[in-house]
C-alpha cells in the first residue's frame, strides 16, 4: 500500500525546512500524483509571491556543469543563503549517478541542511520538464531557498525550457570541446544571460572566449538599456573565477529588477505553466474518449489513419468533436 | 509577396518525383503553413497506405550518424531503391551545415535524382518534431521513396520521438566516446532495434560492443518471438560492415511483418500524430482567448499567478472555461 499523503503536513514540513517533506513533495510532483493540484494550491497559499532567485545552468556534456553548480552552492552558502539544486540533466552525475555512483562532488553539500539537492527524471516525458519544474521550484521556494540552481544539458529542447523557467541563464562552454561553434550549432547562444568558459586553465580558453564574443556581438543589434551577456573564465574545480561569475549573476539580477524585465519573465513563466497544465488536461481527456463499444476512440481513428482511410486532421477533428 | 501555393500541382509534382515540389511541400510543413491540413489531405488521397520503410538513426554527436546515413543511402541505391533522408539533428552537417559549409559527404548523392535529402529545423519548437515528421514522411512516400532515413541526435527527447516514428531504430555508438555507459545514461539503450558500433577500426570497439551486449541483455527478460537487437561493427567512412548492417535492417523488417509488430507500430505512430494535431489546435485556441477588454486571457491569468494571487491549476481551469 502507498503511504497516505497528508498534504498540509508536508507543506508545513517544507515551510520548516524539513528535507524529507521537501523530497516527498518533489517526488509526488515528479510522479505526477493526482494530489499535485492540491499540493500546488497549498504551496501557493503558503508562499504567495515566489521569492527565490532561479538560476539555470546549461551546456554540453563535459563542460563542467555539476562542478560549477557545486562551486556556486558554496558561494551562496558563504553568504548564508539557503540554496536549492534541481538537476534535470540526464547526463548529470546527480541524475545519472545511480549508474556510476559518482555523486562525489555534491557530497560536500550532502550534510549541509541549508542545501536541498534534487534530481528530476524527465526522460521520455515530452514537456515533462515544463510541467514539473515550476512545481518543484515552488516547493523549494516554500522551504525558504534564496537561490535555486537548475542544471540541464544543452542539447535538444530542454535548454530552451530552462531559459524560459530561470531568471538568469548561465551557458557553460569549455575549450577544446568543439568550442563556441558547436554551441552555436546547438542553438544555445541565444539563451545565455551570462557565459562561462570553464576549464579555463586548458589550452584554447582565450580563443574560445574570443570566438564566443564575436558570435554574441555578431548580428545582434544591442539597444541602450539592453543586457549584454558577459563572458567569465572559470576553473570551477579550483574555484577560480567563481567570485566573478557570482558578481555577474548579481549584476544581471539587479538589471532584471531595474529594467522590469524580471517581472515580465516571471509572468511569461507563469503563462507557460498555465498553458502546459491546460494542455496536459486536454491530452488526458483526449486519451480517455471511448467509442460506443468502449474501445479507445484515439486507437480506432489511428487505425483508420494508418491504412490511409482517413487523414490525421479529420481524425483530430473527430477525436475532439 | 509570398508565392501562391497550388497544393494540387505540388502534390502532382511530388508524385512525379519532382524534387522542387517535394522540397516546397516540406518547407510549407516545416513553416507550419495554414495550408498544411489541405496538403496532408491531398497527400493521403494520393498515397493511401504509407508504403515507405522508415529507418531512424540516432546517437551522440560524433559517432558518425551522417557518414552512416550516407553509406546506407548508397546501399539502398545499389538495390535500385528510391531513398529519402530527413535530418532533424541540430548538430548534423545536413542541418547545421549552413554554419560550417561541410555538407561534403552528402554531396555524393546531391546529383542523384533517386535521392531526396532534406534537413528540418525543430529547434525551440517543443513537439515540433512529433508534429512535422509524419507529415514530411508522407511527402517522401508520395514521391515514391522506398526507404526513408531519419537522422537525429541522441540526447534529450528527440530520440524518443524518432523511435516512435520509425519502423526500425538504429542506435549508433563509437569506441572512446564514453561508450556504452554514456549511451545508457542518455537513455538510448531502450529504443534501439539494431545497434552499430561505428568507427570500429579504433581501439576499444570490441570492448564497447561487449559492454553494450551486457547492458542490453542485463535485466531485459526476452520472451520467445521477441526481437533481440543485434550489434553490428561498422566503419561507415570505408563502407566496412554496412552490408551486415543492411542485412540486420532487413531481418528486422521481416520480423515486423511476420510478428505483426510493424502494423501495431504504424497504428501507434498514427495515434501520436492525431493526438499531436489535436493538442496543437487546443494550444492555438487557448492562446487566442481574449478578455472583455481584448487583452490576452492567458496573460491576465499569468500575471495573477506570478503574484501568487491565483494558483496555476485554477488559472488553467479559467483559461478553458
Amino acid at each position: 500500500l502507498a503511504r497516505p499523503v497528508d498534504v498540509d503536513a508536508l507543506v508545513d514540513g517544507a515551510r520548516r525546512g524539513d528535507a524529507r517533506s521537501v523530497a516527498r513533495l518533489i517526488s509526488l510532483i515528479e510522479d505526477g500524483s493526482p494530489r499535485v493540484p492540491e499540493i500546488t494550491k497549498a504551496l501557493v497559499t503558503a508562499a504567495g509571491v515566489e521569492r527565490a532567485r532561479v538560476i539555470g545552468l546549461t551546456g554540453s556534456p563535459g563542460v563542467g556543469k555539476s562542478t560549477t553548480t557545486s562551486a556556486l552552492v558554496s558561494a551562496f552558502r558563504a553568504r548564508g543563503q539557503r540554496v536549492g539544486v534541481l538537476a534535470v540533466d540526464p547526463t548529470s552525475p546527480f541524475t545519472g549517478g545511480a549508474l556510476l555512483g559518482d555523486r562525489v562532488r555534491m557530497q560536500d553539500h550532502a550534510t549541509d541542511d541549508g542545501v536541498f539537492i534534487r534530481s528530476m527524471a524527465t526522460r521520455g516525458h515530452l514537456g515533462g520538464l515544463a510541467w514539473a519544474t515550476p512545481q518543484a521550484l515552488r516547493v523549494l521556494d516554500v522551504a525558504g531557498c534564496d537561490v535555486i540552481l537548475i542544471e540541464t544539458v544543452g542539447v535538444g529542447q530542454s535548454e530552451v525550457e530552462i531559459a524560459a523557467t530561470a531568471d538568469t541563464t548561465v551557458v557553460l562552454l569549455a575549450p577544446g570541446m568543439g568550442d563556441a561553434i558547436q554551441a552555436a550549432k546547438a542553438g544555445i547562444l541565444e539563451i545565455g544571460d551570462v557565459y562561462a568558459v570553464n576549464k579555463a586553465d586548458r589550452d584554447g580558453a582565450d580563443a574560445t572566449a574570443r570566438e564566443l564574443r564575436m558570435m554574441l556581438t555578431h548580428g545582434q543589434p544591442r539597444e541602450a538599456g539592453q543586457w549584454r551577456p558577459p563572458i567569465v573564465k572559470t576553473v570551477a574545480s579550483t574555484g577560480q573565477g567563481i567570485e566573478e561569475l557570482v558578481a555577474e549573476l548579481d549584476r544581471h539580477q539587479e538589471w532584471l529588477t531595474e529594467s522590469g524585465a524580471g517581472g515580465r519573465r516571471r509572468v511569461q513563466r507563469a503563462a507557460s505553466e498555465v498553458e502546459a497544465l491546460a494542455v496536459a488536461r486536454f491530452r488526458a481527456q483526449a486519451r480517455s474518449f471511448r467509442d460506443d463499444d468502449g474501445g479507445s476512440r484515439l486507437e480506432t481513428l489511428a487505425a483508420q489513419v494508418a491504412t490511409g482511410a482517413l487523414d490525421p486532421y479529420s481524425a483530430a477533428d473527430q477525436l475532439t468533436a
